[in-house]
């Protein structure tokens, strides 16, 4: 306690969020969304803990709580203002605060629902549709009655995508041309979208594009290792114009302040308590195994959405 | 009169319209917003005309008319459909209802009133600045209070961009790197780049956009006579998941049915009146002649909007 200023908590990680946004932050700062790691400071990332000590009346000792500034340590200190109470009556598990209720999820939430203009009968395109966003497009895409197509990077992957309810799923990673497979899945055009890795991938998908449609550039996870030398780019910008399609790119921490945020809580909460929503966790086991489970994210080698266990409840 | 059918009219034309869109049309369909042009068959564009004939009842003899589907004809036969009454009180002259009041206009006014989300003290740039869009996109945007950085393809050019108001402007093809050029007439950074030309600009604009940047993607005039050998590959659009860019396109024809047609024809065409906008047009004389004057504009070759005279009023 001694070592608290007023206002502080001492929080035990329980869990650490691996996104591949961290990736961007092992940069040097591109003016981006958020700040680049300090090299020889502690990186930070998304977690879950309990509470152990706390000057804030906000908090007190066995609170379980989360907050996109855990330090990757077991134990450190944080403003109150940097952390959220987590209800302890959900019935949901702390590593799901990670997960089905984590930030990844949200973005799919606030992509989908808010940002893309679907409407039920569309086609959506799904890449990485096993990951931590896209698992969750999947099932949103589905329940509002759009016709889902899905691409994963192993046949356990697709095999799980198809669970999930995607109409059509395949193998990126084996389907020979990426334009020819989705034109065959789609062969009346792709209305939305859902980019999480950029690259080639872009390229496949504005080819099949209908008119007026929109591509939500949620995740370039293709490219987060690219240098200048190896960067992908895109050769069919000119389809944007010619088939009228919009672009969005958002920034998640916008919409944590909007009714969005209590709508996806609600929704989300409440569908995976009934079972209706399903969502896969990667497990890593201890925080010595962090940084390579961060750095495998950028080889496809997670399998739904991947956590650092770093201690027990 | 014999030839008409009921409905129809006979127009004379007296200006037809070269736009870049065309381009799109002389290629084989790629399932965009404009067939293609029949090879064998008279081209069209956007004109403006008098009626000489008519067997409709909302057309008379005298008649000063416009519309989309004008074909590169001294004289040519239409639907009453196909054909808008020019008012013949405004003080406008036959060819600006093809400039000031015509497409390309309403497609900056769509573009930057409607789409891009402007607000007052931001940074706009614009390429091909002093082109049929660009020059309109210059002035509203400086009457709604944002900095306005123009580029343009030769000195006399730019003199008339400057004229028009822009607080910066450069040419693109002397200046030596675009990116840093832009980056020295906006140290701070892009809120909004106006894209009607596509290609290298784009990336350049791409690497100065500042956070929550928006693009209207308007026009690609570098790329429309590319092949799949010399497309321009875009390279930096992992910026738009960095700095959360929005990339709009939207299509024209979908405003005019929307009370934004009415806000343009109001305020344009007083301003225009009263001298506070102005227009320039880029008039070539003889249907023999229009060929050239459209493939003109893929070299820059045009200052201001291109119109064919064909006849007299």
């Amino acid at each position: 306690m001694n070592s608290l200023k007023p206002n502080q908590v001492l929080v035990r990680t329980l869990y650490l969020s691996c996104d591949p946004y961290s990736r961007m932050r092992l940069s040097e700062s591109q003016g981006g969304f958020v700040a680049s790691f300090v090299p020889g400071e502690p990186i930070d990332s998304f977690g879950v803990g309990i509470v152990e000590a706390s000057t804030s009346t906000k908090f007190s000792e066995g609170d379980l709580v989360t907050g996109g500034s855990f330090l990757w340590e077991t134990r450190f200190i944080l403003s109150e203002n940097d952390i959220t109470k987590v209800p302890s009556d959900t019935g949901i598990s702390p590593a799901n605060y990670l997960g089905v209720l984590g930030m990844p999820s949200f973005t799919a939430y606030v992509g989908f629902v808010s940002i893309c203009h679907h409407k039920a009968g569309e086609t959506i395109l799904v890449s990485a549709a096993s990951g931590a966003v896209g698992q969750m497009v999947v099932q949103l895409a589905k329940a509002r009655g759009l016709r889902v197509i899905g691409a994963a990077g192993s046949d356990d992957k697709v095999e799980f995508v198809k669970g999930l309810g995607a109409d059509d799923v395949f193998n990126y990673k084996t389907c020979g041309s990426l334009q020819e497979t989705v034109k065959k899945a789609a062969p009346q055009g792709i209305d939305i979208y859902f980019d999480n890795v950029g690259g080639e991938f872009l390229d496949a998908a504005l080819e099949n594009m209908r008119m007026n449609g929109r591509i939500v550039a949620c995740g370039k996870v293709s490219q987060y290792n690219a240098t200048p030398e190896t960067v992908y780019h895109t050769k069919n910008m000119d389809i944007v114009d010619i088939n009228n399609i919009t672009i969005y790119d958002f920034f998640i921490l916008d919409h944590y302040s909007r009714p969005v945020y209590k709508a996806f809580i609600d929704e989300v909460s409440a569908s995976f308590k009934k079972g209706d929503i399903q969502y896969k966790l990667d497990e890593i086991v201890g925080l010595e195994n962090a940084p390579q489970a961060l750095l495998d994210l950028f080889e496809g080698k997670n399998f739904g959405k991947r956590v650092v266990k770093v201690s027990d409840l």
